[in-house]
């Protein structure tokens, strides 16, 4: 079993040497660093400890989660009275210090056991069980009596047990991949600081760091001396609803107090491989699925400004007013830019709000070999950029920016007065929780900006490089060999590179419609395959008239040339028989 | 300078003993539990960190992060070597997991420090820095070139230096105070774990969780067998803003094709006192805060009901259609709980949706004393809950529930096949991401489910008993003290204490209009002088024709009765000049 880590280690050692484990090392060394009394305590409860030790606790743990042979073990780890301990023993209680700092440090071996583990190719992406058989395999309910911090830690370790390693250099799954550890390290932080960013007043350093930040990403995208506005939202959907939300603003103001009714028909603009958030915003904000118009893209998944621009025009005819385009940069399944430039000059033609949703794209804008693809992003009038994707910040990570200054302000501000007094003693423009459409907002920004002092831009820059670097390997790997077949030809423009796996039963299939049916069945039944064997996971789904195909995407800082190597001899091993 | 914690008390400590960092001692007892090379790896790392000690970067640490009276100092852990390290030294680089564990574990000990400073009542809850001096006591700016570990560590303290005690027994100043250690442990967990709720494939046991939690929730609530929906969402306006979605598309299912052109212009009702969110989520959705009518509330804050009759009846007569009534279970000023029964008979007699906003009070339903206050919430059809907030539980958690199954899937899913795949392995029914308005969506379930699991529901009923027993604790301390005036009469219902303080010059002024005037400034000015002295946080607004008044609020686990007589002293030692 590979799913122990060096937890398993110090089990298996430990046991016999009586070994010391890191966390009761650490308590000891900080137990000497304190003055006065604190120290002896902290001596003391570790003996405690090992007087109090509950063969019944390890027992428990044993079956779980140990993997040394002795039952009941004595692993160290038991010895330090967890098992007798409650969360009500740790802080706030009196001298609740030591036991909340060892606790704490346990739960930490334990994370750093995991995340070691996390990086190691040998051990699996997934230990994959189906829903039913997860809910019986462990103990998940919640009753009215509390459970001690041996259980507690118990779930823990069963809860990575089961949970799947997005930091393996193998998981390919989604736009976000990988784990960086100084955004692990900030976030750990953040969540220590457990603060809103609603006021300055409660967020001093977080509400400037933001600040800082959004300035920063807007000089990147060419407005001027960085100005505009912007916030991070809770993922790149809500951001593109904020988009929409303000474009209908601009155009209708009285929407805010009086809605939709004093507003003529919207249309809306974006093509039809755009993400479904367009459309899911659209629906929320009472304009309908139906006012937003999907423009035909090309082979390659862009977006055809001719078409767009007939659109507009028939749209107008019929009495709709055009209000929003949400241009994509970088779609979820082919990795498509849309030509900014032209979309750029059709919104000024007729006046509209440009938005470039770059939840998934917009990192290129770090990359001077890739930017390019962005040109005319400048011209836009607000973007969504998620860094929690092609940056691998953690999740989540998501940007607006706004080009014009106090719009958001106005759009949503409700001025409530016991949030947002007017008679506080320090410069209330930092106040910026008024502008969002949540109340209490998330701390995000500390990851990113973390990373960013850790990295500099040319660090992101080398990061986002070599996932392209890593796609077009793949891309000029798999292009002529024999089973494979493009979904486009030439190049992806992203890391998004789309492709069937042909079984040999299939390849040579001449009944056109049988093959595409059997064809249909390959992606999922590997991908099944894939998670029981956990060895990686990668993506696959149906477009338009296209059956179902893989869509593999690179945002994972882990991965090298030898993954992608894997991951084709494993679609190969796992398919061929199909 | 008492901001340093045990950071500094190893600082002076161990730079003359040459004692052992925690960090290091922890490395040391890794290093043993490692078979093969891995141990002798950890150990040679360490004494690398000792050769390669740089006096540059010790100044530079010294001088922001470090109070001992040697410079260039000799601190144990300036020995590490971060110095000469940076972030791509760290995982996925070869041979980076020693110097990642390194490197976390150190950033740990800074949390851990901080953790045990922020409980002591001896340091500040902020050592509070007006915006601009903020951004000049560090340097705040990105750049294009990476900074060294050491830096990021630096990093990390002055944040934390500068940040608010969210821990500290004397924060007041929100709805959501306290750090709970088993909710942080979890949190250190999610962001280990760094994955994403829309589908089982990606989150399995988080989703499973998130299963039991809301199921349990629904008990609580009453609903028959806990049936029903529901969802884990950013924050309490945006559980909100789903419930007002959900009541529109229960009655004009239309609306999501068709948008508010397609539907008769709507009405919600909700009281004066109830949260902004209500009017913002209509301004968003397009119904627009006109259509959001004000029910009058009784001098304790509760929505009268005969004033709502009123309302829906003056509404339809104008040929408006009621849609949504939300109801507050724990205003956010005076802590009012609206009469849930009698608003239940109305919106059944009226066919109207029942929401309750029990953001904040939705958590009484925990304690067996205080749940009568919620009495008919069974009847609502949906209810927003912030376990954030009165349980305690680290930002963001806030539930919203929901009494029809498949309703939440219907109004908003969008059926994207690249993430909801109809033909994966798997019972689909368990992902849950089409139902909600963001795509990607951040766990939040886990902090909520450990506490449960640690503290039990007996726990959390505790917790919230005894923050009710210390607001009544000085309810009744000032009811009657000379200098005080209660804004409302009567024992609060929940923990918000409204009060104003008079300072002598003031309380015996003859002039009305003078009197109130200079009231009015009195909460500003003493809350200004709290934060300079960083002894304590409370809030204060005006209301309606009400002057500045404190609102108190409890949900600080960390508070006790001589935390309330603390901030009583506090408040008239730094206003009696006044």
């Amino acid at each position: 079993m590979a799913s122990h880590g060096f937890w398993s280690l110090g089990a298996e050692n430990g046991g016999e040497s009586g070994g010391q484990s890191p966390a009761r090392a650490w308590c000891q060394a900080a137990a000497q660093k304190f003055t006065g009394g604190i120290g002896s305590k902290l001596c003391a409860l570790l003996n405690v400890g090992e007087v109090d030790k509950s063969a019944d606790g390890a027992e428990k743990r044993d079956a779980e989660n140990c993997s040394c042979s002795t039952k009941p073990c004595n692993c160290s780890k038991t010895n330090l009275g967890f098992s007798e301990l409650y969360s009500t023993d740790l802080l706030p209680a009196l001298d609740g210090d030591l036991k909340t700092m060892t606790f704490l440090q346990e739960v930490v071996d334990i994370l750093l056991a995991y995340i070691v583990e996390s990086f190691d190719r040998s051990t699996k992406v997934i230990d994959f069980h189906y829903p039913n058989e997860l809910l019986q395999r462990n103990n998940w309910e919640l009753s009215d009596e509390p459970e001690t911090l041996d259980d507690i830690l118990i779930s823990c370790r069963a809860t990575l047990k089961y949970a799947i390693k997005t930091a393996h250099p193998r998981y390919f799954n989604q736009l976000s991949t990988g784990l960086d550890m100084v955004g692990l390290a900030a976030d750990w932080l953040t969540s220590t600081a457990n603060t809103n960013m609603f006021t300055y007043e409660v967020a001093p350093v977080f509400v400037l760091l933001e600040y800082v930040t959004l300035k920063k990403m807007r000089e990147i995208i060419g407005w001027e001396d960085g100005r505009g506005d912007g916030i991070f939202s809770p993922g790149g959907a809500i951001s593109n609803m904020y988009a929409m939300l303000l474009a209908r603003y601009k155009m209708f103001p009285e929407v805010k107090e009086k809605g939709m009714s004093s507003v003529p028909k919207l249309a809306a603009f974006t093509s039809e491989h755009s993400h479904f958030s367009i459309k899911k915003g659209a629906a929320a904000l009472g304009i309908g699925t139906e006012s937003v118009i999907c423009i035909k893209a090309d082979e390659r998944g862009k977006l055809i400004p001719s078409d767009l621009e007939r659109r507009i025009v028939e749209a107008k005819q019929k009495g709709l007013v055009p209000f929003f385009v949400s241009a994509t940069a970088g779609t979820t399944v082919y990795g498509a830019f849309d030509p900014l430039i032209a979309i750029s000059d059709i919104c000024k033609k007729y006046n509209i709000w440009m938005h470039v949703d770059g939840a998934w794209g917009g990192s290129l804008l770090m990359s001077r070999k890739h930017r390019w693809k962005l040109n005319g992003v400048e011209r836009a009038n607000s973007m969504t950029w998620n860094p929690h994707k092609m940056m691998a910040v953690p999740l989540q990570c998501s940007a607006l920016l706004v080009r014009e200054e106090g719009l958001m302000q106005s759009c949503n501000q409700m001025q409530a007065c016991y949030l947002f007094q007017q008679d506080k003693q320090y410069d209330l423009s930092y106040d910026t929780g008024d502008k969002a459409l949540q109340c209490g907002r998330h701390v995000d920004i500390f990851k990113l900006w973390l990373m960013w002092r850790a990295k500099g831009t040319i660090g992101f820059e080398a990061q986002i490089d070599k996932c392209l670097d890593l796609s077009e390997y793949l891309y000029n790997k798999i292009k002529d060999r024999e089973g494979y077949m493009m979904v486009f030809d030439g190049k992806p423009q992203h890391t998004n590179v789309c492709f069937w796996y042909l079984p040999p039963s299939v390849r040579y299939l001449e009944d056109k419609v049988e093959k595409m049916k059997r064809l249909h069945k390959v992606a999922p039944t590997i991908k099944a395959r894939m998670m029981e064997y956990g060895t990686t996971m990668v993506s696959y789904q149906p477009q338009g008239d296209k059956v179902n195909f893989f869509r593999m995407v690179i945002s994972n800082p882990a991965a090298t040339f030898e993954d992608i190597d894997f991951l084709i001899e494993e679609i190969e091993r796992l398919g061929q028989d199909l």
